[in-house]
């Protein structure tokens, strides 16, 4: 890889080749992959990235992590839609509002980004069979992203995983685990059987190759705006290993000279789980949390990659926010009927956060904004349902519908 | 319009006026648009259309009924991925087959097409309110479209429309009528309140133009296999608007010399709600069926456009095949394994059908097949789970762990 000096831990400084199957640091620490961004901007443009005819994450492939010959998955994953919402970013008081709706990728979640980069990579060393433990999505964009490409593969989910999926793990022919336990129980399970079995690990917070899959959604989000950065980005922030990856992203195009300036990132947790944002903002050492949101892909109480998330919200300037489930609900609802856009709840958590801190006023009115929805709302019925409401159940009979018509015109 | 000459009746041949309004024929005949080949091939070609950066249906533009001028609706609808699967294509003993994955629309099933063609048109006509009736995906991706455009919906669906096409509906802001009934009574209801109200009417059987978005998956997958047709085009059908406007679409790019030949159409139904089906078969007139299938976005009955998809189908010299609903399953679960795809029921039915005829030797070993996937698994996840099953339960225990892999490794 000409393009990789090597893996460098965020802890300790140590050095590492950058082996298709490295973990952790030997001191425990999470590897960031290091660029050589001199040789990137020797063999690509912002010009040369735009005239690319790969519409998939892998049309970034100078900033990737992969050998010359390592062939592309087959599921196309990445180049999701960046809309523009000029009627959301007024009622918001906000200049410009970009919505990325990653919710459009194969499996229906940003995290085929790194499921994509996992299959890569493991394909690379060799392995045939790839595991992971996950809140859900990264679980089922492995599956599918695997299926594709012929891996077996094992996953471990909490019980409380929604069931689409669930569906979707099962439909793509995961072997799956239903742990009866919380995310971390069901993290430590994965962990051993992985050390066990010694199946390719796709736990993003120990394999670092994922979070450069991941950082496609900032390229994706600078190129689709003219190779520049908004003036925010807001996410939801769970494990942490998103956050790290958007910021990653957006610096690698700093670093390469691509966008001459850098967003703030907005990241949103739960008011009842939000370790990583206590953190960012008091400047203390983390705590775990209870696990208690219905936006179940951040609901994570003991993240797996908290440092590098804190890094990123601090080293940005941005701003941390915690939002109430009530507060998501309406976010789902508004963004579907204002975007026409269906995000999970933790989907739109990124657009809670934003119109909270747009009511405080703390956010210029001149600002620029792109929201990350991460997951399809699809994934999860049963909280679109309790967000929107049941339908009108009525016999076929027009004299009953033109009473039903009459008395919704007159609210 | 210049690249249309007129609406012309299937039934009488009478020509109309192409009013973006327009319904059906007085005779009661349902509409066909009418193209000027020769003005199309004079503003475009296979190779101009390749270079548009446009990567939507819209790129079709030359191909479609909207006045130059008019807007492109706000969602990002069409050029969804063609798979090529060589596994399964050497399973199924052919030469090639394709996969083409319209679950990756933005509300996840291939009726966006003709969705964001309903609200340009009506759009263009001066209506701020649209409607239609549906067995479910009509419905949900015209509440989508609609809700970025800024546009109001009246909609009706069956009681029996699965939970994730409700939720999508609600959180799009529709107005939602869940009839008590069958597709036939929700139709009928619809149609009644769309002329007494005055909304705009987007039921494929009545409103020519939604065919005329639908076709353009027949274009992308003409232009993705290099501007030719498969040998084969398999996909399921219901009301038969989708099959009719696959075969529109590539009966326009042969009549304006932009490929040299056109696929024969496989058309797959339940076995227990195939009228289209026995009557393309029989040449005898279609009978009403009950509606009997879990793929209920083709369980339809009393189909409405049941003229010009028997014709599709017998003039391609196509195959019309019948499957039950545990072919499905399977089918569902296969190209979830192998390919990483997760259809819908009715999604996979056009793969179950051509797993049937391959079996039974129908399909030449060097034939060459594109099987639409028209909607994702994720709308009706339920029956996910009734094809793949549920997943191993377990305490977060690793000896547990050890004796159910031990288990599986000896099965």
């Amino acid at each position: 890889m000409k393009n990789v000096k090597c893996l460098r831990c965020i802890k300790c400084g140590r050095e590492y080749e950058a082996a298709p199957d490295a973990t952790t640091c030997e001191c425990g620490g999470i590897l960031d992959v290091v660029y050589d961004y001199d040789y990137i901007r020797s063999v690509s443009s912002p010009e040369s990235i735009s005239a690319s005819d790969n519409y998939t994450m892998w049309r970034y492939r100078p900033f990737l992590p992969v050998e010359e010959d390592t062939k592309q998955p087959p599921l196309r994953v990445g180049w999701s839609p960046l809309y523009e919402e000029p009627r959301m970013a007024e009622k918001l008081g906000i200049r410009k509002l970009y919505l990325k709706d990653d919710g459009l990728n194969p499996t229906a979640s940003l995290k085929d980004r790194a499921s994509s980069m996992g299959v890569a990579k493991a394909i690379e060393a060799g392995y045939d069979t790839i595991s992971c433990s996950s809140t859900g999505n990264a679980a089922s964009s492995l599956a599918g992203n695997a299926a594709a490409a012929g891996l077996k593969t094992y996953i471990f989910v909490p019980e409380r995983a929604p069931i689409g999926k669930v569906a979707q793990l099962k439909i793509f022919g995961a072997t799956v685990i239903s742990v009866k336990g919380n995310y971390e129980e069901t993290f430590e399970l994965s962990k051993q059987a992985i050390d066990e079995y010694g199946w390719y690990n796709r736990n993003a917070a120990i394999n670092c190759y994922l979070m450069e899959g991941k950082k496609t959604v900032a390229l994706e989000i600078a190129e689709q705006l003219g190779w520049q950065a908004p003036d925010y980005v807001a996410l939801s922030t769970g494990d942490g290993c998103t956050i790290a990856g958007v910021w990653k992203g957006f610096k690698d195009l700093y670093s390469a000279g691509f966008i001459d300036r850098l967003p703030k990132l907005i990241s949103v947790q739960s008011v009842n789980t939000c370790p990583i944002n206590i953190a960012a903002r008091t400047g203390e050492p983390w705590q775990p949390m209870e696990e208690n949101t219905i936006a179940d892909s951040i609901s994570v109480g003991v993240p797996r990659n908290p440092d590098k998330a804190i890094n990123a919200i601090v080293e940005s300037g941005g701003i941390p926010v915690e939002v109430t489930d009530d507060e998501i609900l309406e976010a789902m609802r508004v963004t579907g009927r204002e975007c026409g856009v269906f995000g999970e709840p933790a989907g739109v958590t990124g657009m809670a956060g934003l119109t909270k801190l747009c009511a405080e006023g703390k956010i210029p009115a001149d600002a620029s904004v792109a929201v990350i929805v991460s997951g399809n709302g699809l994934k999860d019925t049963a909280n679109g349902i309790k967000a929107a409401g049941e339908p009108i159940r009525l016999e076929p009979d027009m004299d009953k519908f033109r009473k039903v018509f009459e008395e919704l015109q007159a609210k």
